[in-house]
């Protein structure tokens, strides 16, 4: 046998430990630092935490939006696979990517189909906790229905991550966010384990088992 | 409107070539090239192509796996849910994470649930490839059923992320892969997309549509 640590406690206890040891928290608030901890924890990466953008009051937002029943919306399945179900009161956790009406809707409206997709969910927009971990057009799209008059999400977590669109939806969420209270991480960093992780740090107490 | 890339395959396009423009590649033969490339593009971090360490034929041996009709067999439901099915001939992609056994064997083994999904699957390591993209425990649970005598892999992705175990059960697998032939990135960086990214890499060119 190999020798490593096989105690999940254990494991969890450690890891948190460390990463409250080395990441950067002070400028954040209780729930954000505990937030910026769960990204952390997800990506390995402790310098998210001087980065990371985190509107005072989004987790406390995103949790009460949770604890009404809202929905989480995602762009894609790796972020609706992340959220932990059993940390929510039953929540609804959507994603359209696999709609069969999303490849000509992407087609109508020019756009990918993450964009198509979250346009098909673009009358669930209000009070629900939007995750986005994959497409910056699917930020992009969630953006403009907003302009265009779609009712306010109670929280946006984008965590689009690549090398084009990922930095510049971040970008625009952080500077013109429409009012509705937001976490991102500027740059081409993020991805589906930061989205559903910011998801589940919104849900901590929700359940009450503190996990 | 707003002003960004919505095509989806000048994104794609521009995305792959910022990548090959701003990684160091050069020391890769070509499919594990094209694997760095898979990998940075999930990912958003140019740097990974600096530490990846990929046995030379890993990917030439996971895609003859995978054309023979081998299973994709996962740590966790994101990793299995980042693996594109339509580039693959159908192979089977498996987690036995939910298999309702797993609880009670991780108690009875004194080990993670991950790892315990691991072993109900050992029976099918055999010629399979295997994509660790969260749990340290699941990828020292497989390298510890090689030693017990379990068959094979045909390649494994060793992508498990975190602070506690993840380096270290990656630093075992890179000094002592049982032969198997493998990729790995050392140190506390991973996550699902890149293991499934691997997946996919390997799956390049089994559906002829080059995506």
């Amino acid at each position: 046998m190999i020798d490593y640590v096989r105690d999940p406690k254990a494991i969890y206890a450690q890891s948190f430990a460390t990463v409250r040891g080395e990441a950067a928290l002070d400028r954040f608030a209780a729930d954000e630092a505990e937030l910026a901890v769960r990204l952390i924890h997800a990506c390995g990466m402790v310098d998210v935490a001087e980065t990371l953008v985190a509107a005072p009051g989004v987790v406390a937002a995103a949790r009460a939006a949770l604890a009404s029943g809202a929905p989480v919306i995602c762009d894609c399945r790796m972020v609706a696979g992340g959220v932990i179900r059993r940390g929510l009161p039953g929540n609804e956790v959507v994603t359209a990517i696999d709609d069969p009406r999303v490849p000509d809707l992407a087609r109508t409206i020019g756009n990918t189909r993450s964009a198509a997709a979250t346009e098909l969910l673009a009358d669930r927009l209000g009070g629900a906790v939007v995750a986005i971990g994959n497409a910056p057009t699917a930020l992009f799209r969630l953006l403009e229905l907003l302009d265009e008059g779609a009712d306010m999400p109670a929280a946006i977590f984008g965590f689009p991550v690549g090398f084009v669109g990922a930095a510049e939806s971040k970008a625009e969420l952080a500077a013109h966010p429409r009012g509705v209270p937001f976490a991102t991480l500027p740059g081409r960093r993020g991805g589906s384990a930061m989205a559903a992780a910011a998801v589940n740090a919104a849900a901590l107490g929700l359940r009450g088992d503190g996990t």
